[in-house]
């Protein structure tokens, strides 16, 4: 963490400076007229939307949703190794590491052989490949995450709080270019003392956070398309008493005859999460109409793991859903043939886009997912930094991912639902437990949520110089890997200078024998953003911001720390920042040989010639080039960014350098005795 | 983290059922008449006494502090490796890793071999040697700590705030055993609105953490001997501005005529702190009439650095200390001579007892280890599980090693202190830097913290068997290892289970091919402690407490975790508890073979008989013994335990099993929709 930076402050220093450039915090309990952008739910999506404008409070936000508070307990649990990255990125990762079940182990049961009424354990597998991510595979309440993101809301500059028991009545757009706030949001109030009060909000934009039956979905005349049946789950937290061996590790167990279940151990080493399929509905069919009781779930459960009992103590959570896989076919108000010559207003995320079954556990990542991808897009174009083109880009980038979640799903749940084959017909109709294995370890890297990979585009570049840095695949997120950092010697890990700030990182990674002097490479590069008129730095950093507030660029060298000398490095690497000055000395960084391979190794880094990664705030890889691909830097920021004279704002307090007040001036003559 | 034993809660799992025993806490302003233990003094001491005893809402607990409110900054910042893990053990270890600056290195400067007037580095080292700790060493405001430890207590079943703004004037000792609360406190009020009230509090205890000029100290008629004379320091967290190329280091700087300064950076990336050492003041003299500035301290650090320049931007805080090497005789109010007839009622902790340099960074460490030592001991007295004779060994436990830092302090300052060699003459007067650097790596153990190793007594056991377990010392704390924990395959650190709850612990290693099965020796020994008569955990676990309530036995087997039969071993390794009967799944540990080393190899077990680790509650091996030596188990324990019979006192919520009211029912109606 870095701070103390435009003056000691004491006190915790995740909590920033607070903000006096939104006047209606002051008034929490009413929403204003105008906002830049308003967000319909406080679910993983909107919340993580919420979270990160927080951290510019130039911009306005508000989040509203129809509950009366944050939500207590139930729902998704599962939280994918990506899903931990950007956790880390919003500063709450370790509070999850520490609170959360890991799933270490998954194991795999099917009929005996021979007595196929019992189950018996036919695998068992590492949960997460060795290396796929620095963070594990963890399950947590829903409800804690919520609680982290609030938290970071309500410590971000601009103190958010969601507004809630508002519903979203409607949404109407005046139509044309003319109008700032184009959309105006119809809210009514469901709280006991202003029940039935009607809202308006006139927005810049809207987002549509608001689940399967998103109202923003409808009003722009959006809907869900796929299997026109649904599948019925039933899920229950337990506490339970068993002598099933694998309780405290994820498991898959599929009987022969009574069905399958999906057993999820959860926080706290006591708690048990079991999904049950139940039968598919018939169209139109409700899950509701069946009746199905927790009673009915539980001797469901104890039938398909017989031989072993289970007897539950208490049902913390219940509940039966219904899940079709479907898919909107475009996340925000612009019909495909007009993206031309119109510009979105009103975007949807989460499962407003997408439905799909909770078994691939990836509900919740991919929705958050969703939203920081349209964060830092939203604050870019809202501070004048790119021009509102821009977010034609979340809709093409998300889309596809969603496309790709619904076939991964479609799959995933028909293999877990099909008949098992016969032990004793091998030409029988079904599939073989070994199958589902099988299937489940080749995409693991899918369900970790690190095989997302967006295709070229504006914002991601081709695979050119892929060959410079074969494990920073472009359109992957940047995968971390450890490194030294040069001035305090401290083992880190890279990626994890990646905060939700907004910024562009470039890791420049060092040639051969280049020691970030002036002369090598990475000198003339550090000049070239330094200096260059064609720097995006120079062209895009607004004018009181520091040198790193949009584009930071830190250097990956190849010799030891002890072997380098900080002083002689470009001035860029250790610039001077605040209103004090001060340098700031965590740009460099030196290979961590105590895991035996150092991360040029890792990611197959060219010794040779070093490489330039570009990475985007939201932490995927935009671009692989060449060290002195100087041009191709500026070709690429001048497509989607503007100069920050273009308009006519003030420095914000989300960069670095913000405008705050001075410190308070310490007391030269205080003394203590200890 | 455990939680949901008793039934499903929603929120954070950090904060603890309140309890309703100590009805006081409803009058947060007023203090109670009557209290168990009363603590002088919001310090690192202090907090740490009432964090332990917060854990404990039976036992009525009450802190004052003569400020009005929490630290805000200044003091104390360097956090030993072994305080690293004692703040695990309450919980906050990780927020602390996080804020804080590691100290992964130190550099050593002296002046040049020929242009003496500039310094040179001669010399850099790893400041913890590897594998001493899971933690490192760290550097973190006092006034942070003192938060977290806030936190702890205000999470606690008990909701322990601090009572600000009281002054301790005086205590009174009833003489003799008649009255169950002989201490009586007298107090003043300091806040303006009840400014020269005086309160006055019974106590059964009263625990001094009021620092060097400790008011509770002369109040048992004992004082600091030592030095007579004074060493001043000026000490400055500053922001500045510098091209000396150590800043992010800790770093020793030897000058060759302008003196010594202790260099040590910061949390934050910015802040630093320097120690400038200044003469040694004369006998009665005070360092105050010397009229020295922040000037003058900057003054001395800039001649010290040259050639390397520094401005200094801010001062966030800066001071002057005196300091003498001074230690009181005996931490509590008994004479030495009355120990066989008298029993400790006053004690003090800390600063208190014991006073020194800054320069070895023990302060706060060895101060907060004191009061851990003292915590379960207090609690293990007022919750009748043990005689009130076992409050005897804090003082002969903590004064000895109070002493030992005051002969390591007196001998570290001294060093740098000392004239340096001239260069060009080996046979002059004075210290070699390299005799410095080598004397700080020698001691690397002792400043880390880990060097504490209590002496055979009541409560630490010979030698006599210690080749069973070469790397846990008798006496020592007990050094973690990485393990797998058998149920979820969750690599961990064994030490973690650790937690400041007043439990103690056995940690099983078994012989080779012992499976923990009923009837290996594991077994044997699970059966001793469930069944025998002797064993400790039936003899003194209160009657409605879970069977780990008091001794807590863990399983540590040599085989791989995915070649082990979990529900094959002895039932005490899955232990049913809480409510519900739940089972415990997290008793049971293999090891983990990812760093190379396993933990057998890592402690010197011995393969062939395995050992049992008899751990206090304050972490320290207090017994290695063979696995089957049940009668040396039950001797031990009998020798400061009592059976809980003997008073006649309700289940402690600080237990596993605490009576807690039920949990609301959930509703086993409910259905939701994602």
């Amino acid at each position: 963490m870095q701070f103390h930076l435009n003056g000691f402050r004491t006190g915790n220093p995740a909590v920033a400076q607070a903000s006096d450039r939104d006047p209606a915090f002051s008034r929490p309990d009413s929403l204003p007229d105008e906002v830049d952008v308003l967000i319909i739910g406080c679910g993983p999506a909107g919340l993580t939307l919420a979270a990160q404008l927080a951290a510019f409070p130039e911009i306005r936000t508000r989040i509203v949703d129809q509950k009366d508070g944050p939500l207590q307990m139930g729902q998704a649990d599962g939280i994918a190794c990506r899903t931990m990255e950007m956790f880390h990125a919003f500063g709450f990762a370790e509070q999850v590491l520490k609170e959360a079940y890991w799933v270490n182990e998954t194991s795999f049961w099917k009929p005996h052989a021979v007595e196929r009424e019992r189950i018996v354990r036919h695998g068992r597998v590492q949960d997460v490949e060795d290396g796929l991510s620095e963070f594990p595979h963890v399950i947590l309440s829903q409800a804690r995450v919520h609680d982290f993101y609030l938290e970071a809301m309500r410590n971000a500059p601009s103190r958010l709080e969601p507004h809630y028991a508002r519903r979203l009545l409607d949404l109407a757009t005046e139509p044309g270019a003319g109008s700032s706030h184009p959309v105006t949001a119809r809210l009514e109030r469901l709280d006991p003392s202003h029940a039935g009060q009607i809202e308006m909000v006139k927005a810049r934009y809207v987002v549509g956070c608001d689940g399967a039956r998103s109202v923003v979905r409808k009003s722009i005349g959006r809907s869900l398309h796929g299997d026109a049946a649904n599948h019925a789950w039933g899920v229950m937290d337990v506490l339970a008493v068993t002598d099933f061996p694998d309780i405290r590790l994820k498991a898959l167990i599929q009987s022969a005859n009574e069905g399958t279940i999906v057993l999820i151990p959860r926080e706290g080493g006591y708690l048990v999460r079991i999904y049950v399929e139940l039968d598919k509905l018939n169209e139109n069919e409700r899950v509701g109409s069946r009746n199905i009781t927790i009673e009915y779930l539980i001797a469901a459960v104890q039938r398909i793991l017989h031989p072993y009992a289970i007897e539950v103590k208490e049902v913390a959570w219940w509940s039966v859903y219904e899940i079709g896989q479907r898919l909107c076919e475009k996340f925000d108000d612009v019909p495909e043939e007009q993206v031309a010559e119109r510009l979105p207003r009103i975007f949807i995320a989460g499962d407003a886009c997408h439905t799909h079954s909770p078994k691939a556990g990836q509900g919740m990542n991919v929705s958050m997912q969703d939203s920081f991808n349209l964060g830092w897009k939203l604050a870019s174009v809202l501070q004048g930094s790119s021009p509102p083109e821009l977010l034609h880009t979340y809709s093409a980038e998300r889309q596809s991912i969603a496309g790709e979640l619904i076939d991964f799903d479609r799959e995933w749940a028909k293999m877990l639902s099909a008949p098992l084959k016969a032990a004793d017909d091998p030409s029988s109709e079904g599939v073989e437990p070994a199958e589902v294995q099988d299937y489940f370890v080749k995409h693991g890297r899918y369900t970790a949520g690190t095989a997302t990979r967006y295709a070229p585009s504006l914002l991601t570049g081709d695979s050119s110089h892929q060959q410079l840095a074969r494990g920073f695949a472009v359109g992957a997120r940047f995968h971390s890997a450890p490194v030294i950092r040069l001035a305090d010697a401290r083992p880190v890990h890279l990626g994890h200078v990646a905060k939700a700030d907004g910024r562009w990182r470039l890791f420049a990674f060092a040639g051969a024998e280049d020691q970030a002097s002036p002369t090598g490479r990475i000198g003339a590069l550090c000049d070239f953003l330094a200096e260059s008129s064609h720097s995006p730095a120079r062209k895009y950093t607004r004018q009181h911001d520091d040198i790193d507030a949009l584009v930071d660029i830190r250097a990956i060298l190849q010799r030891g720390h002890r072997d380098l000398d900080l002083p002689s490095m470009h001035a860029l690497l250790l610039p001077r920042k605040g209103r004090h000055g001060l340098r700031d000395y965590e740009k460099v960084f030196c290979p961590d040989l105590s895991g035996g391979q150092d991360i040029f190794d890792l990611r197959g880094i060219d010794r040779e010639a070093g490489c330039l990664i570009v990475v985007r705030p939201d932490q995927y890889v935009a671009q692989v080039l060449p060290l002195d691909a100087h041009d191709r830097i500026s070709a690429f920021f001048d497509s989607f960014m503007i100069p920050p004279t273009e308009i006519a704002r003030q420095p914000g307090p989300g960069s670095a350098n913000q405008v705050q007040p001075a410190s308070p001036s310490r007391a030269l003559s205080e003394k203590a005795e200890p």
